[in-house]
């Protein structure tokens, strides 16, 4: 099947799924993890296949361990899905009702998107984790996987697309596309498809939204920030930085550049230091920091740099607002976070840093959905309209205005015959 | 100033007036309603000088009649700006707020967006509209209306600007942008600006759409629909048909496509004819409507045109399944009404028209910011992300996410030696 007859498909059943009810789409999502159980084999041997092919293809060991996807991991995706099942609906939700007038009563109800449009990387588990969140939120799907993980993306899609046609829920709501040229012809389709959440690198997230007029969710660059304050309890801010920095290097809410107050930077810098050699981080200093502990300096680039590795550039501060203007100016609108015991700098940063995620007394690697609570994530947002930070359920549904009357005409109303009680219904 | 000078000025001020606190913001309006009194005399002489230009320029009659700024129309605005100071402030609400652990609690947070372009047609009051709505919601502003208006633009922006700095506003928050190659320099914008909002022709708002990287919110064409079902008070049905085409022909909201039940078709459309040749609107039929009364045929063409016009055209059609599927094919996704007694066949059509306003049983013409109960809108939203329908405060914010610690690090998390209890807070 073509990419545009998916679309088309998709966008037909999109509509359809947006007034399935919440237990036929849990019994689809409960079908889907006994699918997934008895299938297991299946899953295995098609995972085993993309393992050997990429192996014989010299693919990186990192990637090939994101690929893995062993008995452990299909029962942690299996777990996954029955918590989604005991989170509530998020469609239908009234978000607000309120009395125009006499009989005339206006509700603003939560309801899918639409078509959601998803490019991800190679985990097989991500094509669960997504498709399973746009089926709770009612949404149709496209996914375009890694292509080492082609034969298992394949079987996964397969399942889900089975079990819950199976219990009900519209055909074609869930399309794989396979190759590259199916996501270039993905972007031109914004007659069909209503919002793209790529997940991948900064380049290619970039490359998505300067080629696509469809709304793009996600972020490019992860460039997360500490700020130690002057009034700080220096314990627990090398505990946040080491964790911050070195608990998952390769992750877009890892940090990437620590600014110091200036009052415990000669106290602060020559600790840090002795713990990042022994861990293995490279750092980067400011002249300040550099005349304080013997590292290499920095340049004005590696304040814009995400470098997802051992690699930490740091810089002294005069003041909490010299640290939120850096902020603002080098980071990525994505984790930032101060350790301070005062609670006004606190909230001076969290209120100045305009990130999705500004954080207190904690590392940055809590920025993320499950942490959060969110149940899962579909990825985190760094633009400012729709969703910011990790985005779950809610990111995937929208509302719209139900207006029911009992034959008003705006006419009396215009020429002031008759006005707008506008009372809250509770 | 240069708009980069003037764009990166307000990212500046936006960050600020995110933490200027609402008793402020409400002074800040209090201050620009009262200079809008007291200056009423050189608001007045800047728009007969842009009456007399336009005279000259021979612009349209309604266009004139748009830009004109009488006395009651100031008078009007001001009240609109007292009616916002009565909203509650949309900044710094709790969504949600949750404890993750012991002493690790996440807050929701509604936020201002930041930056926002408004690019409106030669409505003076729509200026001032925008630019309380915007202070209100802690957005900082960069506009652009329509040169016929620009003295009287110029004048009302330097009352805003004035008045608001006056009182603690932080400075830049509001530009008014003079030329088209503004415009098309605000476009390239995305690292200043988060958000566009054009309000224009259909051609106008494509072309923003088309053009640039930030965001844009608002809706291109307006193809409004009303469906006759067979269950119907035909004399109902005759009257919303009547007010939603001509109450005020030329408004996006206006009725384009009549859909009538072939039950009804027989009774209603000789009735609906009579009427509308007395109201002036010339009637364009499908091959069933042309077989029961005599009026011109539609094409293909017509059912994807908003004639902003006294135009109609109408189809017959066998369920309302078919006028659900007309109208997601034809339509805009602006606003779609049914007209019936039965609620089932009213709450499908409701739940299965993609639209970002479906009404029962009223006119099309009350789905408007004002109407709703809003306060007032910056425009309506056909996407279908973040803001669907009319747009007032609440589609002006977004949120950030608060974490507040105690020290806490993600390690004993993800080794599972601690785990998280995602309690609900009050």
């Amino acid at each position: 099947m073509d990419i545009l007859t998916s679309a088309k498909n998709a966008k037909t059943a999109a509509i359809k799924l947006a007034a399935v009810e919440a237990t036929i789409k849990n019994q689809a999502l409960k079908a889907i993890a006994e699918k997934l159980a008895t299938d297991k084999k299946k899953i295995l041997e098609a995972n085993e296949k993309d393992l050997v092919n990429s192996g014989e293809m010299n693919i990186p060991t990192p990637l090939i361990k994101r690929l893995k996807f062993d008995a452990k991991k299909i029962s942690d995706t299996i777990d996954g899905i029955y918590s989604l099942i005991n989170l509530p609906d998020p469609v239908g939700v009234t978000l607000t009702a309120r009395e125009l007038d006499k009989e005339l009563n206006l509700y603003q109800i939560s309801c899918p998107i639409g078509v959601i449009g998803v490019i991800f990387e190679s985990r097989p588990d991500a094509l669960v984790q997504i498709s399973t969140l746009c089926l709770k939120s009612g949404n149709a799907v496209l996914l375009k996987g890694g292509s080492e993980a082609a034969n298992t993306n394949r079987v996964l899609a397969d399942i889900i697309a089975e079990a819950t046609e199976a219990v009900g829920i519209p055909n074609s709501w869930l399309h794989l596309l396979e190759t590259r040229e199916d996501v270039n012809d993905m972007l031109k389709m914004d007659e069909y498809i209503d919002l793209l959440i790529p997940r991948g690198s900064n380049a290619f997230v970039k490359y998505i939204m300067d080629h696509s007029n469809i709304p793009v969710m996600g972020h490019a660059d992860g460039i997360c920030h500490v700020f130690v304050d002057s009034d700080v309890d220096q314990k627990m801010a090398l505990n946040i930085v080491i964790d911050s920095k070195c608990q998952y290097v390769a992750v877009c809410n890892a940090l990437e550049t620590l600014l110091v107050h200036e009052a415990v930077a000669q106290e602060f810098l020559p600790s840090l230091k002795e713990k990042m050699i022994h861990l293995g981080v490279k750092l980067l200093g400011c002249p300040r920091t550099t005349s304080i502990i013997d590292i290499a300096p920095a340049t004005e680039k590696d304040w814009k740099t995400e470098y997802l590795d051992l690699i930490l550039s740091v810089k002294v501060v005069a003041t909490v607002e010299e640290a939120i203007d850096h902020i603002n100016l080098y980071g990525s609108g994505h984790t930032d976070a101060i350790v301070t015991q005062n609670p006004d700098t606190a909230n001076k940063f969290m209120s100045l840093v305009d990130s999705g995620n500004v954080l207190w007394n904690c590392s940055t690697r809590f920025s993320d959905g499950f942490r959060y609570g969110l149940g899962a994530e579909v990825g985190i947002s760094t633009g400012k309209i729709h969703a910011r930070g990790p985005v779950g359920l809610e990111g995937l549904v929208i509302y719209k205005w139900i207006l029911k009357g009992s034959g008003q005409i705006v006419a009396p109303y215009a020429d002031g015959t008759r006005s707008f009680t506008h009372h809250k219904l509770s």
